[in-house]
């Protein structure tokens, strides 16, 4: 979005409106989605601001940004160096709004084989689970992360896919685009059904690729006191 | 290592050298290691220069340097924004010497029970044995990553314990050190007995973090073109 020449005084620009805020010049630019589009993003910026988004602009995501956040993800750690990934992009519109109306189905069987549900029961929850699957389905892009099963080392998978989904996130984040780890909200069923994905495969994640509608805050994380030791586990 | 008002004199300095090798000035100074220890190394760059290191040099690793490793960590996708992490850090020489001798005796321990070995090839195999379990716990400081048994979602922690463990090394990386993703190399059971890892934690990995003694070349790489499918598996 901001060619290095003038990305100085851009910065400088914006430094009044983040310290009003509390934050660097740099880390309110990234935050607000100001300085997206670019690969020059701080990489610890990156892993602060990647954030979890489920609702997406409809901006178009070029083929090259695609290629890229790959390029990215076929470099994680992998047992053995196997690389088992299979990476299944998906940009057809119509698939997706057949992956949505599938959503949208599988989520609602669960409601009727409940005993009791009134019709008006129904209608509230067919309304939500329209509106929550047309919003997570809104990207212009999906990935689905997949291992092989007949890897060289199968049982190293589950190391491997994760690392990774994360590796694609964090690219994704550094081009500027938002992503989402769904596994059960995107039943693995449906995408197999839908996607015609060969048993052979097995789903790690499915992600959107896409220009937030809007960059979701921080959730409250843990702090770092709580969550390391050194030397014994007290 | 090298402040920013000096780096693009550094840059152009090393791009005599690293021309000769078919890479950037940056690139090469990246893959040398000349420009590690300093957190603006552009994030494409971690991606494409994190290594698996199993051997180290003795200069340590500050404690600061740890904690912003971690701090990285701790902002890994997680499901639910559960949080199941427990970081270990060890840096105590005594303890890693027991842990490496533990190692040792535990590879020993299989050859032994194999029919037919002779003592030439016990201490063939020890010797093995002590080589390498000598290198790769030569590090100042290995983390092990854990994830809670009792977490909101433990059915999620095979997601978010090696998301995490993969922000850790990508944040490692980028300060200039080394780490390598160990599963059954370390054995969990050793790393339970000698670190007494209480039962409720699950080990994810366990990785060293220093200065490399050098960086491996990349091995070999499927391309794009084997993992990536559009629309549809072919």
């Amino acid at each position: 979005m901001f060619g290095n020449h003038n990305r100085r005084g851009f910065l400088k620009a914006v430094a009044a409106v983040g310290a009003g805020l509390g934050l660097s010049a740099e880390s309110f630019a990234w935050k607000s989605g100001m300085l997206q589009n670019t690969d020059e993003m701080p990489v610890f910026e990156v892993f602060r601001h990647r954030r979890s988004v489920r609702k997406y602009k409809p901006t178009p995501v070029p083929k090259t940004d695609i290629q890229k956040i790959l390029d990215a993800a076929r470099m994680a750690p992998t047992a053995g160096n196997q690389q088992p990934w299979r990476f299944l992009v998906v940009r057809n519109r119509t698939t997706l709004d057949r992956l949505k109306d599938a959503c949208i189905t599988r989520s609602l069987e669960g409601y009727k084989q409940r005993e009791n549900t009134t019709e008006e029961e129904l209608q509230t929850q067919k309304e939500r689970a329209t509106e929550y699957f047309s919003n997570v389905l809104s990207a212009p892009v999906y990935i689905v992360v997949l291992v092989d099963t007949q890897s060289k080392y199968p049982s190293y998978n589950r190391h491997d896919g994760p690392l990774a989904a994360g590796y694609l996130m964090l690219a994704a984040r550094a081009l500027g685009y938002g992503t989402v780890y769904f596994t059960d909200s995107i039943p693995d069923e449906v995408t197999k059904e839908v996607l015609h994905i060969p048993d052979r495969y097995e789903r790690v994640c499915m992600t959107p690729v896409g220009v937030p509608d809007e960059w979701p805050d921080t959730p409250d994380k843990k702090s770092l006191d709580d969550l390391v030791d050194y030397e014994t586990i007290s």
